[in-house]
């Protein structure tokens, strides 16, 4: 298969692409590239004129910003499905955010100009935008709630409980999809403070973890913990897919 | 003037009608009303079927949502101008979180169907809401950042700092616009976080506050101390209006 095959039925799955006819998904092949990026390789720098928006066909991708003093912020970790950089179009062409490779990480890299044309013409295709902005919002809301109401170790165990089959019965093992580091960051902690929620988390809900392997006699060990101080259902409503890691 | 033709020319000036038609804006009006809420009073809870959006002419409105062990999570709290309800349309039809008045407040109350028409009809209108998402996710994005990396005075000092004309001169004088107890939930603060970081922020600021009077020698003041843990540039870029208070 050539690489514009490869992305064609790649992307042809999206939901952003969902209403787009196929002969327009050709173009967007043809326009594309499939591209490599090493384990801390940045890809886009936050300012930076936007010219192409990306969709993560494996690895995990660091979305972060950096302050003024120079410490970085990481504002959301995307696993392999998600795409990224498409806002710019909203945001005067220009990235809001920095995104580097977490994890050795394969991009479809596709051209914005297309994306903004087939928007402007296809109202179906600004609908999907509509949707999926909308429950992005829903997360970025969620995490912003969850800041505020959940201890750290409630954040961990919340962010293993988003990796699991939630409706799995018995024992249960996860692997952690990144480095601890990225982890804290992730969750908005220093690494010290996820360090001291991690042996807590560890204490009050008897799960194991070694290395980067967690294990539980049951997902209700967390839920109990960690649920109670959200206001969504268990499972997550938002999950669409049960599994992203196990 | 009648409330049909006041709530035309004030929904005119809104950022998402500004492609729709003069006539599509009457048919707006001719189905929308304006109400009064006491401060307090709820105007939808979090999972209901939603039907109306609505627009915010006076007072503040608090989003917020319920965790299961029944506290409150502030996800936002609105000045007059912003709209709210409207992303309703893209899930499901259900509110994303429960709106409260926080303050006394007169509100527009609009058809969500006809929402959702002209912006089947209408692609101008889709991308005007396309960039207004945009434009949240953004500030949704900058509050996890600050929530991350601001000290709990660092936060308070830019809160304040986005109520002021940041170009402003010399001595400024802010009024709070809602409750100490609100902002601190709004800040994502315990009420005896918010006092000890106030505190903290008056001592090593200089700025006086008494009652709801907020006073500061220069703007410089607090720019210094706040805006070093964050990613933006200040003045503010996102702040369209330079001031919502003073």
């Amino acid at each position: 298969m050539t690489d514009k095959e490869k992305i064609y039925n790649i992307i042809k799955r999206l939901p952003i692409f969902a209403a787009c006819a196929l002969q327009k998904l050709e173009e967007f092949a043809a326009q594309s590239s499939i591209h490599h990026f090493p384990k801390g390789q940045v890809i886009f720098v936050n300012e930076d004129k936007a010219t192409r928006f990306f969709s993560i066909i494996d690895g995990w991708i660091k979305l972060y910003r950096e302050t003024l003093d120079g410490t970085q912020a990481v504002v959301d970790v995307l696993p392999m499905g998600q795409i990224f950089g498409e806002t710019s179009l909203f945001q005067d062409n220009i990235y809001p955010y920095s995104a580097e490779a977490a994890e050795n990480a394969t991009l479809i890299s596709l051209p914005l100009s297309l994306l903004k044309a087939e928007i402007d013409e296809n109202p179906k295709m600004a609908q999907n935008m509509l949707y999926s902005m909308a429950q992005y919002r829903q997360k970025q809301d969620r995490e912003i709630e969850h800041r505020a109401l959940q201890s750290a170790p409630q954040r961990i165990g919340c962010f293993l409980l988003r990796l699991v089959n939630q409706k799995a019965k018995g024992t249960v093992t996860i692997n952690l999809p990144y480095d601890k580091t990225l982890i804290a960051a992730r969750l908005g902690m220093q690494p010290e403070t996820f360090s001291r929620a991690l042996n807590k988390l560890k204490e009050t809900t008897g799960i194991t973890i070694k290395g980067s392997t967690v294990e539980m006699d049951s997902i209700q060990q967390l839920e109990h913990f960690s649920c109670a101080a959200c206001s969504s259902e268990f499972p997550c409503r938002d999950l669409k897919t049960h599994s992203v890691n196990s």
